[in-house]
Parts: structure tokens; C-alpha cells; sequence
């Protein structure tokens, strides 16, 4: 059945937050952005979805003000996050410490996300337990859990993330 | 374009999470269940979706061990909020508040949460400003804000919810 995009008669804020991020793929292209993952090219590396369907998520989230779309060479862009993007990182957080929670495998966690300056890992609600405060994607530095699986995926982009990464910095791929 | 529920080759708890809940309407129905909304011909009347994709919704969050189906009258059932779903609240809150901060009208927010001991509104991660805690749905009480449009909806469910509600109380209808 096909189903609109937005949620009109719904006054609520959930609802407007939706609108911009609740489509599909949306969060994990955005998710991708805050690592570091921002060309076009490595985006299709890491997500399993038809080039259009990114080039429309990416069109969408441009237009909403989430990315910023930069040549970094002719005719290759690189999208990336805005202000209103990392003021987004709260509810991805939050929205993965649920999954990490419920869907974790037994082995345990599939990601840290390591407060640099205090070298603290954060807790389920965001926090540095070091200095209390809930720090922005660029004082974070993110590796792998006992519980990710590196054969999962064998692009080079994803080989690199199983490897302690600073968000925000280009992923060498 | 079609595309499926999951997110099969992600190695990542954002993906898991999304697959039980990023579904169209299915956090809508969560906040409904969490404001106490509970019963099926209620949730009709707030959410302008089809009898079936609300039914299908429903179900795939029992399924899921979010929601617990319960007769509360020969035929008639409610849908009530798990553990499980309970721990979803950090999620669905950090994301309303991303809509209130780039969303709201002119006037301003459209809800607020207070934190019922405390007598303190929530601050924009989800702690209580009087104590340092962040509360559980059942500690908190919602009501509307400035940028609220009582006018958006006549069902007798939303018009309950433009007073002060405790949330997972019945709202009366």
C-alpha cells in the first residue's frame, strides 16, 4: 500500500521530525554523514540501495538543510552535515542505545562512542560520565563492539570503521 | 519504488532499531500508547491512517514486545506499552525535540513534559533541570504548548490531550 510522505493533520512535533527523517534510509545515510562518510561514492559502498533512492535522500535532506553539497573535485560531490544535522545526533544516539540494547548480539555491543578530551565512553543516555555533559559528534571518536561482525560488509569504507574513527573526519578508504 | 523492511547487511543497532520501529506511523502509534491512548477505535480516531495499516501496525509491535494486547471488553482491545517500549521514550523524545527546535510555529513549542515530583519542565535532552534525572513516561505529565493548533483535530482523544495529561493514564475520552 503506498503511503504519503508527511502526517498533515498530526500536531506534534515527532510528527514534523518524521516528515524530514522517517523515510527509509534516511537516518543510516545521515548516520554516515556524522562518521565521516560523505561522498557519493561511499555512501553506495555502505548502504545496499539503488543509486537513485540515495541520490533522492541526499536531494531531500540537502533541501531540508541537513547537508551541505560541496564539490571536492569536478563532478564529484560530497555532502556534508549542517548544524541541524548534528543537532540530530541525540535521537540517532538514542534511537541505536535502544537497538544496542534489545537487538545486540550475545557476544555484546556493536559500537562505542568514546568523549575524546575526557576519554570516557558515553553511557545509554549520551552522556560522558566523565564531565557530565552530552558532547557533539566532533568530540567523539567511535570503534567496534565484541559485538560487530567485520565479515559482514568488505568495502574498504566499512573495513576502515571497524577501526577506532574520530566522527566527523573523512573515512580513508 | 518498493523497499523492504530491513536492513539485512548493516552492521549497526541504528538499522535494528529502525526495522521494528521506522516503519510510517509506527512511532506515532508508540507516543499514542505512551500519552495512554490505548485502544484501537481511539488510535483511529487520532491517526488519519487506514483500519488496516493501524492493524498491521498494532501487530508488528506485539509481535515485536512493545506493545501488550489485552481485551478490556468482550471484542474490544488495548494496546499497552511495554518495558520494552517504555525504553524507546529517550529515542522518541530526542526527536520531538529536534522538530520543536526546527519545526515549531511562530508561537512557539507546541508540548512540553514536566517531570510530576519535580514540578519542572524537561530540558532539551530529556532531564528534569530539579533533579539531573531522566524520567520515565510514568513520572511525566504533558501538556500543550504555544504553537499548539487545538483546531487541527475534533476527535474527542485529541481534544483531551490540549489539557494536562498525566502520561500512561487512560485519557478520557
Amino acid at each position: 500500500m503506498a503511503l504519503g510522505k508527511d502526517y498533515q493533520r498530526q500536531d506534534c512535533s515527532l510528527a514534523r521530525a518524521l516528515e524530514v527523517v522517517g523515510e527509509r534510509w534516511t537516518l543510516l545515510v545521515l548516520r554516515d554523514c556524522l562518521f565521516g562518510v560523505t561522498r557519493f561514492s561511499e555512501l553506495r559502498g555502505r548502504l545496499d540501495i539503488p543509486r537513485a533512492v540515495l541520490a533522492d535522500r541526499l536531494a531531500a535532506l540537502v533541501g531540508a538543510g541537513l547537508l551541505e553539497r560541496r564539490p571536492y573535485r569536478p563532478g564529484r560531490d560530497e555532502y556534508l552535515p549542517t548544524e541541524k544535522a548534528l543537532a540530530l545526533w541525540p535521537a540517532i544516539y538514542a534511537l541505536r542505545e535502544w537497538g544496542e540494547r534489545f537487538y545486540s548480539p550475545p557476544a555484546g555491543r556493536r559500537r562505542f562512542y568514546r568523549h575524546v578530551p575526557c576519554e570516557a565512553d558515553l553511557d545509554s543516555l549520551g552522556r560522558c560520565p566523565a564531565c557530565g555533559t552530552a558532547p557533539s559528534p566532533a568530540e567523539l571518536e567511535t570503534r567496534p563492539g565484541p559485538g560487530a561482525d567485520p565479515t559482514l560488509r568488505d568495502d574498504p569504507v566499512s573495513q576502515a570503521l571497524y577501526q577506532p574513527h574520530r566522527m566527523l573526519t573523512p573515512v580513508s578508504a
